[in-house]
């Protein structure tokens, strides 16, 4: 059996972990033969394979990125884009197609099966944590350890001065990384997408805060808003999902914050960081099971199916499970975090 | 209400973040007061206790260790210890106990509220991850990527040098540690208690990846055992198991393995600093809900009960499930994983 | 023997450790006792103060911050200030002050030594490194450190994405910490303050990045300029030393190298998190042995003098030496470094 | 030119931040041609190389380890040894060798040169940072982190039980790595190879430590030895000193404190994960600039000669002057340290 892998969207630590696992239990168990094709779909379309078997992925399990690269290329965008693939799977004698990615590189996936009878398997992957159907995706808990740790170091500096400290972490329809490593940091006030925030209440936090003990930690989701009244756009542009976005809201809510209290503050914005670097033991584990899961599937030929964790299972579900819904963070939980605001 | 909190067993990353989930939703929700007992039940057995409110658990979320002390008295074993707490329970007004704990201090939680009817809440803890009834214990994250952590870093002697190198870590029972960490550090063999290993089947993957690429990194978790005919017992003692036990196996498989292939071995012993430092992100997460979760149970009078992670879902389950029962290495898991052995 | 001691200034992990060696060699060693000056100057002038003495100081070596608090108060700015010291070192009876701090902090001391006889030893603080007489400043290493592993973590969404990345790291006036970071990181360009940038030849090396392997890295000091004729002036602000400043000047970096190569650019601004957290194994040794020999200073009545590090040794020089001139980067060091640009 | 590059001895973090510089400097600036021998000296002798060039260091900074592999062969005591490597100096059309390495490898090359006239330039490189001449050697910075945060970790468990906790680092004829790690540690017992240890000091130190405040924590370099009435020799071996090392002081020290306090003690050997994974940005700063002047070295065609820092300065120094005397802990730095000893 031969089999194609991609890897599609943005770097997520774990990557190179699944690649492995599917090459290593492919080969050594199944008798399988690999091709990887470059740069996700567009690697697929194009015909741009790397070589890939085991001694290929000797040594990748704790490099973060990929070394198969990644693009946003969408071959039902591209002209003759799922033709070409045809041919390419045909050209390169792949029996089946394991499909690495989020949303879009999945539900690419689940289409080439649904509707052209490609035989794809499907691993989930984004930072984001907001893929429905899997308890975690990897790369998610990689992302909160070092939020996490970029708010702890926040803290000595929230101690010795009168600061307001605002951090700007990934997120932008979901509130996963803010809510997680706002709780596990310690922050007082965490502003997530799902909820638009109301300045005045950030900033009725930040004073009692002051008042209470020390200087305050805000954390805020790159996607989070606030509430129409409270802002005056400069550079928002409609989204994906018909809102405004706010550019660079951390930068400015530490001006309001600034301009409502008096108080100096300064924002930190961890950017890429978040997703680059050697993967959580957490995220290896994960991947890598994902990975020996996925070839399973392969080996089964239940195509159509992703991988997913429920507990401390892998299971197999529909990919399109995976992206019928965004999985955003549910008000219950973020009422349970809010006991530590202010 | 007045709510007893005390602390057992040994040192676990996460336990602060427990105490102060406690008292700051408690205090803050429910008006509830505290008294904290000092090194577990001996606190209780004794009557020392140390003062606990919001201001007493502040900055306590990313240290390790325990502000209340612990200490691994039973009052089932100490003279007149069950009579000695329901005095102090009195004393102090307490109307509620939670206990955070692992096999031992759960159990004692379990027979004091079914024998002697104290309304008890517990909370599972244990870096060894082998209680039943819930998916995770905070403590067990941090141990996992600390001892990851330390196999990384073998990697670059093991790829400039000729040597084999051994690292035991945590796992008298139950090979958790060994497994994930050893998964997620990419070693070439994993050795649990839950299975007996044959010495040259170890050989003969030590030897088989020499031959593949670079020198093979061996974990062994504490507990884990030779077959009986690979051992030559120096100083074993029988466990609570009725096991003889193994001192120093990783010392000792280091020089079989030396003796046998006539390659050079290293040992690395991690010891305790896997169960201490600050926890990671996970295990504050987790340990944050716990505590949450486990002033909710009070709150609701639900006594008996420990707090359990199921999925991404906190519940409540009977005490007495998560002592019933060691949790251990599955053997299909440990198949699983053995895909990547030699 | 009574010994004041005040931090002031920027927080810096390693104040603490200072603290604690001065406070525990005194205490053991000459029999001194110790006063807190709460907030820097500001506590002296106001006569706010904290206690201090071995249990105090006890846990505080690997904390960040400062127990004693900080600010930038100047008594010679302050009404009175000079003479409020100077009735509130009587008041408490203290027979010397030890001020840790940067350039300001330290001038006063220069002065309240040289023009009113106020017995100060003094010992340099400064996470930017650039304080002269001395070799290095504790604090630095740490916020290098943070600063490598961000850049560390950006190498591999640089392999994986054609993006370059920029990350803004901290440095007014003197580039240390760009260039060590920068250097340790494997950064593809480096700008500094001592030189103003050409946009054009940051253009020219991003795009020769690009063919001869992946997505360059720009690590950019905070207080780097472009040529006069690259840049449009939005929010400068002429700053202490008479140039016009850019705010943000890593975000406007990033959309210059945008507009003029075409490529995606993300920017990464650390900001704060480079000056808390736990001090670096290195700053705790120079922080301590700053300490000790501060205390020792004391002892011996040789006032006016600082410590510093030269070599391996820690040596006495006039407190004035350091303040005299910024210590910035040196160009031949520059030019040797710039041999890994592009 | 052509430039022959080969590391030996152990394996020390910064090795191949060495050979990229070199390499990079080399090729751009000076147009010079590698041969990498392979494993050290052994490489050289037996005539096998590796590939060196641009594109070969591309990506290694990081790295632990090194791309040429290392050995412990010397040539002086292999049959023809010198001969060997002057026909494969012949052979590779080798102008000048850069040797990389402890006081061994040094011996080796400074012996070359001036015996045999080859035109050598050596890179001192130990992670025990015991070579005389430089300040510092990279490797050394890496290994006290590592050791320094192992030991902050045990403070935890220290603080929560009451438990002696042995760390053994490493450090065969010189305590730098316990001196440094246990000072930033904020260990309360250090014990040195240079200096033997008194037993029962040591256990009154741990009986003070208990009453002022927690458990102890006791750092032990793996060299260091107890005084002769002390100790029952199990399987000591004489050393190259001629001294009877005690194989496993830790664990020895353990047991001793045990029988004569009478508290529980513990031990971590923390072995080879001292020497590998990423340096830190301090030892790729120090490595990297030792490769840069290495090579300048070459090209001034300056051999005999080591580079070497002083301060902030890197020198160049008779290779000779490293390896005549190892660099041990001066007593007057023990004994400035001790302040913090009990």
């Amino acid at each position: 059996m031969k089999v194609g892998v991609l890897t599609g969207g943005g770097d997520c630590p774990g990557l190179n972990a699944v690649i492995r696992a599917v090459v290593r239990k492919g080969e050594q168990e199944y008798g399988c033969g690999f091709v990887g094709f470059k740069d996700g779909w567009r690697g697929a379309v194009e015909g741009r394979t790397v070589p890939l078997d085991i001694p290929a992925v000797r040594g990748i399990l704790p490099r973060g990125g990929t070394i198969l690269g990644s693009s946003r290329t969408n071959p039902f965008k591209t002209e003759n884009g799922v033709r070409d693939i045809k041919e390419n799977l045909a050209k390169y004698e792949v029996d089946a197609l394991i499909a690495i990615g989020g949303e879009d590189t999945l539900g690419v996936a689940a289409r080439l099966h649904a509707e052209y009878g490609i035989p794809c398997v499907g691993v989930p992957k984004t930072i984001d944590n907001d893929l429905s159907a899997t308890d975690y995706t990897f790369g998610f808990d990689t992302a909160v350890g070092i939020a996490t740790e970029a708010i702890d170091r926040l803290h000595t500096t929230a101690e010795s001065h009168m600061r307001v400290l605002v951090v700007e972490v990934m997120g932008r329809h979901a509130g996963w990384i803010a809510l997680h490593s706002g709780l596990a940091g310690g922050a007082n006030v965490i502003l997530i997408p799902e909820q638009r925030f109301d300045v005045d209440q950030v900033c009725a936090w930040v004073t009692s805060r002051f008042k209470a003990s020390y200087a305050p930690i805000v954390v805020v989701a790159e996607g989070a808003m606030p509430k129409d009244g409270d802002m005056v756009l400069k550079d928002g542009t409609k989204d994906s999902f018909g809102h405004v976005r706010l550019s660079g809201v951390g930068e400015w809510l530490a001006k309001e914050i600034e301009a409502r209290t008096g108080k100096e503050a300064r924002t930190t914005v961890l950017g890429h960081i978040q997703r680059g670097g050697t993967p959580s033991a957490f995220d290896r584990w994960l991947a890598t099971r994902f990975g020996l899961h996925a070839i399973d599937a392969v080996h089964d030929r239940d195509f159509g199916k992703m991988v997913a964790l429920k507990g401390t299972d892998i299971v197999r579900v529909p990919i399109a499970d995976a992206t019928a819904k965004l999985k955003t963070v549910d008000p219950a939980l973020y009422k349970e975090v809010g006991v530590f605001f202010g």
